[in-house]
């Protein structure tokens, strides 16, 4: 057994997450004297559903589950019933990772190694449960842009220290928006109305790029993605913000037409709502898949950024389509 | 055993969850009588962690890992040793309950019992790794309203089918606001500069809603929320709010100021943003508490519902605060 302490390894790797207390067998042993020998040294050990078959250099050969070695007849060599195909973890394997691999196998422990292939720890599923549900928090919480942990408990202060560097770079992104509108404050003038529709676009594109990134920042927890399939997807996408767009936009036309009496207000809206639910789709998938190519947690693409930068674009889009047309709406 | 199937328990429960082909012992096995019943009965077993000891009645009176029966001398009877305080399951728990106990008590495998406390089947974690990542899914595609299950592999015309319903329904409930803007068209139309800030208010309050949104929704995931518990959070939550809110206030009062050169401006913007960033922390953290009382499952308050329900409460304040300084502002 290895002597280093878990603190040499990375946070949240398999380094850190595996325990000792496993046990290990020389691969001289027949069932009957592994049976023997495990019923001497099992007591004080909380995890034994499998034993790790050892060469004389301390490599894991093989590994037994309990179940097949009790099953086995007594002078059966533990080497003809153990599994060689093994299934093990290096110690800088991210936890996400490794908890993939535990979801995938069924299995309820999974050795670790050195680069030896020396076994020097093994991860039990229990760790794997809290893996999973903290993984899960990280990943709403960066979609809701909460900053570091929160719960129940977190006081005040803290809370609103860890929630405040999103909410102003947010606000300050925001402003941009502002900017935005100014430059097209003659326009606005000219046609109040353009006003009461802002809200609604801008919010509906944000709400076509929050789904959409939910379903690629989930995707990713489950499976790696190629850039084959993210070609698939983001085809897949666009299709959807096309389907999306269309239907929206025909609603939203014959409200306009029907509120305000104006069928240029109807189309400029109609189709400004149809350009940027395609585009808050696109942004909603192309911007996690960027940063997941490029190493950064897909999930700091927060909800609350794509919709602050899918409100942007929006605006942009609407009141570009309104001034084309400005003569026609006044 | 029973002979019922697993169909006849409800959707995302124990019963559906469970399985048989566990290994039950009566109550006057000694040690070696329980082991060498067990060689010869494992094979084929997928999962063998624990005994399951039974009186004449077939009730669970006792569990009996697998370590302790190996650690135990050959003579001693399995009812000195078993685990007489068993937790078990009943039929119809809720799968999300379920994980929480597991996690809690960091077992592999818990027996599920009928109403008269007889042994039906067990629940392994290589479920409940399934389970955690599922209602983690549901959390995030609800707070994402993102409809039902759509993955990487959903055709294109499933997908936007199944996210049209909620983004028509957000595309009414947006519409709210440009009534409510077409209120105040007045004051829009005496100080289009109000414009500007329009969708930094509503985006911001938004973003606060979200956040609390998410800390409850995940809160709700690991404990159970007593009266008591939902006000401190609720007075936690309402003092979170006023910290951000005076923080981004005076942020926003002091740009106002700058860029449009008018004290009033500031004030109301800033004020504006104070009073809905409070109520946008409130909404977020009243709505899934209300929800979760009223048995609806709280992440069905999707993010892009809380989001749009602020967006209209924060202009009604907005265009509120500044029509009531309209004069001072022209």
């Amino acid at each position: 057994m290895n002597n280093m302490t878990n603190g040499v390894f990375k946070h949240e790797t398999t380094g850190t997450l595996m325990k000792e207390g496993f046990i290990a067998l020389q691969d001289t042993y027949t069932a009957e004297n592994a049976i023997s020998h495990l019923r001497k040294n099992v007591q004080g050990r909380t995890n034994i559903h499998y034993l790790y078959i050892l060469n004389s250099d301390s490599q894991l050969i093989g590994v037994l589950s309990i179940r097949e070695l009790l099953g086995a007849s007594d002078d059966e060599w533990i080497t003809n019933i153990m599994e060689t195909d093994i299934i093990s973890f290096p110690t800088d394997l991210d936890q996400e990772e490794a908890a993939k691999v535990f979801r995938d196998k069924d299995l309820v422990s999974i050795p670790v190694v050195n680069r030896a292939n020396q076994l020097i720890g093994v991860i039990h599923v229990e760790e794997i449960l809290d893996v999973i549900q903290q993984e899960a928090d990280e990943d709403i919480r960066k979609l809701s842009a909460s900053g570091k942990e929160i719960d129940f408990r977190t006081n005040p202060f803290v809370a609103a220290w860890r929630r405040l560097p999103w909410l102003v770079l947010l606000l300050f992104i925001g402003l941009i928006s502002g900017g935005i509108i100014e430059r097209f404050e003659a326009t606005l003038e000219a046609v109040v109305a353009l006003a009461f529709f802002m809200p609604m676009i801008a919010g509906m594109t944000g709400n076509t790029g929050t789904q959409s990134l939910a379903v690629v920042v989930r995707g990713l927890v489950s499976e790696d993605i190629t850039f084959n399939k993210s070609m698939k997807l983001l085809f897949r996408e666009l299709i959807v913000g096309i389907i999306i767009g269309i239907t929206c936009a025909i609603v939203i036309a014959i409200i306009a037409f029907v509120w305000r009496g104006s069928l240029t207000l109807g189309l400029v809206v109609g189709s400004s709502l149809l350009a940027t639910l395609i585009i808050g789709t696109l942004a909603g998938t192309v911007i996690p898949l960027l940063l997941y190519k490029f190493k950064v947690d897909p999930a700091v693409a927060s909800g609350p950024l794509i919709t602050t930068i899918n409100d942007i674009l929006s605006l942009l889009i609407y009141f570009g389509i309104a001034t084309i047309f400005i003569s026609k709406l006044m």
